[in-house]
């Protein structure tokens, strides 16, 4: 009898465990735009799938082994980043001057530390030079060549500007220069840019075993940008937030209407500040408040507790979890 | 009796018709930290009080002629950047390399459209800038030379850099370039840095007759700043933020934690989505939030009603505001 009572004792000890201890939770984007089973094949769909599931693997495998959200975030984000598909690190776009320049942000929600680069061109994982920024510098910012300059001082590793010279993307530029000129000789002639290899974000949000939140968000910007343009990745609280008291966000779409929008805060605020979940706060900021503007794209958005909301506006969005279990869920289509 | 009945008809729709208009009104700062009595000469802060006044009174006179609250920011937002007594325009501080970048944002709350510049270092008003990327750029925020070739193109007015040139700010670099030097060889010696001649930013709020609301921020950073810093003035949400449906508000202070807690737009959120008035949100943000974490300085807040708040938790804070009777109100310290 009294063994018994010491075993349903335990039983009781370790469900109260179970339930008190944080699930872990990877939650990753690949980008959100024009993306429709008819504009893809099935070579470049496995491909997509595949690269996410392993990054998806990735950041789960240091979650498993007690690392940090941040540690799964940077790892992830790193093998999107390597990746020709997406546009971030290696696969990032062109801009007008035939340029590649990267943005990147990450955020610890335990401490609210935060770091962010923006338009640096030598850097081969602009995600964990924004590590580098939060961990090992007071500003929480840093632009262009010094930013490279701290990057270079801290170890990173450094790449020349031609490693992220990539044919699919220099292609996607030229068709961007064309169309330019085709609207400049005919203004009144509706030519639409092409969504999907305009522009393009990764980003993932993580809950560790401690309980802590993070989130990051790496770039290459819009194809053909222009005059410096940041756009919402490395702009904390617009395409990066992350706080325990609430969640942990990634944006992707047309920055500036997550800028003007303060999207990945006004989530987090939504959902502090009126209770509600992440579906319903991701919901209310993508589909009502952006969805009427023409603000396109969409973000991930994950809690404390393991919950977690994918929405979107566009034709698709790259995307996945993760859980305790390390089996990968990839999503493309609506 | 006749006579009577249309004159009390006449007061009645005067008061309801005053009831209804909204008040205009402009806020403005001038910076934040440690500025008290024993530091400051009366000379000086006659200078102060004068630019401020001035800033004011000219803002106001734009809203008095019906002219719009982006009309006022801009207005009253070049007198501080053309004044070398505060940290924005001709009276930048200097980098660490010698140099002057500014920053600056501006935004519309009718429209929610933004503009900012970071790290421009040859635009005589950044404000201008910030309000020309906004009306004729698809991107909200620019950097470095891509914004200075943009800001060229719009035919805005262009300086040598050596136009930023001021004294106090250069002895402000020496000074602090000496307690750098001071600190590597004492790294257990607390040498601090001269709060006041460190930092500073201006920034304005207003409210036009049509009940718009707009929000501006200009700086030139922090002295001594390393690797392309940028602070929380640029950053829509972090020290730059309006929206009709909520408030317009412009922070100063150490540009880091504005930027993790995103004060601006945590502050509108805690007025649309908790219900408090400009004054609770703001000192929830600046008392409750900030001040714990060491996160010092203000921010200034108005509404569509013409309810202003001032928060801060320096020492001072250059602040001032003007109504519709054309009496401007200076307060420096606590």
């Amino acid at each position: 009898m009294k063994r018994i009572a010491i075993v349903v004792a335990s039983l009781i000890a370790i469900t109260v465990n179970a339930q008190e201890k944080p699930h872990i939770m990877l939650v990753m984007h690949g980008g959100a735009g024009t993306i429709t089973r008819g504009s893809m094949t099935a070579e470049m769909e496995t491909q997509y799938r595949d690269t996410l599931a392993q990054a998806l693997k990735t950041g789960q495998a240091v979650l498993m082994k007690g690392g940090s959200s941040i540690d799964a975030v940077e790892a992830s984000i790193r093998i999107l980043e390597d990746s020709p598909l997406f546009n971030a690190g290696k696969g990032a776009v062109f801009t007008h001057e035939g340029k590649n320049e990267l943005d990147s942000a990450i955020m610890d929600g335990k401490t609210k530390k935060a770091g962010a680069v923006a338009g640096v061109t030598i850097i081969r994982n602009p995600i964990t030079a924004a590590r580098a920024v939060m961990e090992k510098s007071p500003p929480v910012m840093m632009t262009g060549r010094g930013a490279e300059l701290f990057a270079t001082k801290m170890g990173l590793e450094i790449v020349d500007p031609s490693y992220f010279w990539t044919e699919r993307r220099w292609k996607g530029l030229q068709q961007e220069l064309l169309k330019e000129q085709q609207r400049q000789a005919n203004p009144h002639a509706s030519i639409k840019s092409d969504d999907e290899t305009r522009h393009g974000t990764v980003g993932a949000v993580a809950l560790d075993a401690a309980g802590n939140l993070a989130a990051g968000t790496s770039t290459g910007g819009t194809t053909n940008k222009q005059y410096g343009r940041i756009g919402d990745s490395p702009i904390i609280g617009a395409g990066t937030y992350a706080d325990n008291e609430s969640v942990a966000v990634s944006c992707t779409g047309t920055g500036e209407f997550f800028i003007r929008w303060t999207v990945a805060h006004d989530i987090a605020a939504l959902y502090l500040y009126k209770g509600m979940t992440v579906e319903q706060a991701g919901n209310e900021v993508i589909h009502k408040k952006l969805e009427p503007v023409g603000g396109d794209g969409g973000a991930i958005i994950l809690d404390r507790k393991g919950n977690f909301a994918m929405p979107f506006n566009s034709e698709g969005m790259y995307r996945g979890w993760i859980g305790p279990d390390g089996v990968p869920h990839v999503e493309i289509y609506k």
